[in-house]
């Protein structure tokens, strides 16, 4: 590319969106690397569309020209799904508002660049949740996360992002608006782009804006720390809490011992979850979701807090658990969840960190674990395993301290965590999606059928291969 | 197609399945029509391959010569969405197994060909249910209630076919198998082909297994029949018995006065609601998934049964329902269900009969069901309205008796219907899928660029067109 074929895109650029909002050089640094840090790319420039009608205009002249354009909301992606070296890229942030919250029909219709927080403070204001959740809310935008259909905390409970959403508006890689944003429960009008869109990670459109759905706020949440003797008696103390509670276990959270004291080392002014280290810590959250569950009884307590509280009293004295604690205020709460919520920052305190986003059908969780611990240690003794999981849905972060940062031996576990992860009948890839990072494993795991179909279809609908070019799809 | 070319296709099929396979003439008289007997064609021929391997045989072969392929399970469909004039039809049902149901991980392996009641029962000996369910479960199968995202009755609480499905095998129109059977709620490796395969009504791919997701089973039922003075004043029932509940509402069924009426003509030796005909009848039922919820108190009253009483109760006491009658036996439970599940047979007591399946916003049903009400009328004014609903998930199945046959007068009615729903921010298609029946519908009211979009698709995956051809999509 000479300076003048720059200087034109440029000025073209400049002219779709107006000189402001096409940023170059020092003003496009903060969308020029990844949150982890581990990426680092220099656009041709970032460009930050007012509406839909805006990045169509960007889309239809990158399409006509043959430039690459990479999507980019919150920028909070782990599996470099935004790099950019030479692209335009889209940035949604102008795009924020949440056009709509209709109660009665428990919707919220909101722009791509939505920051996840906003949303859930805007279905707050009508006693509604929107369930999706994770450590980056503060500045993750909706758009990001229904191109990674990203996961979180509740997905035992309310499923992931998909799951969440009823239309989308997108921008197809010919520039073209498609209009999905249906409100419906039910409508069977041909084939599901919607869900087509979602998860794609912006390599077959943008996507604009999005009808979701909201929930029922709980009325009341009893939370707890559990510590269990084994993951697998974890396991039968997630299905004891569902079947007492009727399903209404909103989050099921594991963090060993080596996570704790990492958490503890970090944070010196934290306080343990029990007075004695245990190896499996469980935060267990409950909603209640009717009046009869949240209404404090003669006793005072709420009933779903004194439900928990007699469930797991029960448990202890049979000895199928080692220790309980239950938030008795929304600050204990609060407590309980930042230790959780603090794992992408924990296991960055070390450097090298081998980290995996994997998933098991939920009765092969321990197994995976004592095998890829076991294995790793194999490859080097010295690696410290620290893993989290969201255990409610399988999916485990197993973050590996190695003892080396030879490349070799830090691809040889890798590859071994992704191959024990699906001898198992699991998953590389559970809930941070693809992007470059996991294009390797999609290479030597995907149904080779289920990855000539996606290149049909990525070549179908962009053809000219200028949407988000690279990620996903490994070569042919 | 002359007559030796015809034996040389048949004598292909013979030599792929064994001769006792392939049916034709008479033999394959059962697959020549569909369900309301309003289509009639003369296929090829009926394959009945043994698995998904003999599958991919034929479809190979088909793909080769060029031959049309319409896959076929149990032939329950409405919109003329197994029509196989000339076609090769490949049914699924020998491969109707359920191969294994894991109560642990909550799930179930099942072949396209197994009944839906077997699946029913197979998860029901585990205490576990497959939520999906509708009048013809007797004899529907999984691969159409797949292929075409069935509904049902169930929504409200477990949401469509595609909602319980965790993975699928099928086999791609170039003869290829494509592995999907994930087990995991979390499994963010590219594109969702599953849910593009589930709802493409067998144009892109037949599918041959499923992995499906079970629910606990409610450990008892309360289940009533309400009367209600409008349809608004219905919904606000159904919100406030589902903050009541916190949300356990299984389903919400909407009844008019002129259903009941036909009902109770066709089934002399049936039973009203209520001692008086009201003109809004609501079937509701509530699943107790909690010990808590299931066990008789020391008053003998099971806990959901005594709620929901006294939840029906105060709203009689305010005159916010006009009657309501509680079962107090499952044999009152069944009654209830009874006339719900009848209303297919119902609805065709009479010809000629328009019948739509439509979806609108929950807040637009009232109106919608006025709308079409009057305008039908303007148009025929003697037309008799008979209108049931999924009401909990906004669908409504309006069918109405014309005094006439004239098909442009029947045509100007569907139209009418069809328009209404659009206009009120609902689709045509709700819960029956597209078929032929639809594709005018389609081409008048789908978004261009998404009909554009799965024309493409569609090229895509099959470049032959012999996948259930002429089917969902209408010409460009």
């Amino acid at each position: 590319m000479t300076a003048t074929d720059t200087d034109t895109q440029l000025n073209d650029l400049r002219g779709i969106l107006g000189p402001e909002y096409v940023k170059t050089g020092a003003d496009a640094a903060p969308w020029s690397h990844d949150w982890p840090g581990h990426a680092h790319w220099t656009p041709l420039a970032v460009v930050r569309p007012a509406n839909t009608r805006e990045v169509a205009k960007v889309v239809q002249w990158a399409n006509r020209t043959g430039t690459a354009i990479v999507p980019v909301s919150g920028n909070t992606g782990l599996v470099e799904g935004s790099t950019a070296e030479g692209a335009v890229m889209v940035s949604l942030d102008r795009m924020s508002a949440i056009r709509e919250v209709r109660p009665e029909a428990r919707v919220a219709i909101v722009e791509a660049g939505a920051i996840l927080s906003n949303i859930h403070a805007a279905a707050d204001a009508h006693d509604l949740i929107f369930p999706l959740t994770f450590g980056a809310r503060g500045s993750a935008m909706i758009g990001g996360a229904l191109s990674t259909n990203a996961g979180g905390s509740n997905v035992v409970r309310y499923g992931n992002t998909r799951h969440l959403c009823l239309g989308v508006e997108a921008v197809l890689p010919t520039g073209e608006i498609i209009d999905l944003m249906s409100e419906l429960h039910k409508d069977n009008s041909g084939y599901d782009l919607r869900d087509l869109l979602i998860g794609a990670e912006g390599t077959l459109g943008i996507i604009t804006a999005a009808v979701l759905k909201l929930h029922p706020k709980p009325m009341a949440y009893a939370t707890a720390m559990v510590a269990a003797p084994s993951l697998n008696d974890a396991l039968t103390l997630l299905n004891t809490l569902q079947r007492e509670t009727g399903g209404a276990v909103e989050a099921f959270e594991f963090m060993p011992r080596i996570f704790m004291e990492a958490y503890l080392e970090r944070y010196p002014e934290a306080r343990a979850p029990f007075d004695q280290m245990h190896e499996v810590n469980i935060l267990v959250e409950v909603g209640a979701l009717s009046p009869r569950d949240a209404t404090p009884g003669d006793d005072g307590r709420v009933p779903v807090t004194g439900h928990l509280e007699d469930v797991l009293g029960r448990l202890f004295e049979e000895g199928a658990i080692l220790d309980a604690a239950v938030a008795q205020s929304d600050t204990q709460r609060q407590e309980m969840w930042a230790r959780r919520e603090t794992s992408a920052e924990v296991a960055r305190l070390r450097q090298p960190l081998i980290d995996n986003d994997i998933a098991v059908p939920l009765d092969q969780i321990q197994t995976l674990l004592e095998q890829i611990v076991r294995k790793s240690q194999a490859i080097d003794p010295d690696l410290i395993p620290m893993c989290v999981a969201h255990l409610g849905d399988g999916n485990l972060h197993f973050a590996g301290w190695p003892s080396t940062d030879d490349p070799d031996t830090l691809k040889q576990i890798k590859e071994m965590v992704d191959d024990t992860a699906i001898a198992l009948g699991g998953s590389f890839s559970a809930e941070h999606g693809v992007g470059l990072t996991k294009k390797p494993a999609m290479a030597r795991h995907k149904n080779p059928v289920a990855l000539q179909a996606m290149r049909a279809i990525k070549q179908a609908l962009d053809p000219k291969g200028i949407m988000n070019p690279g990620k996903v799809l490994p070569e042919g």
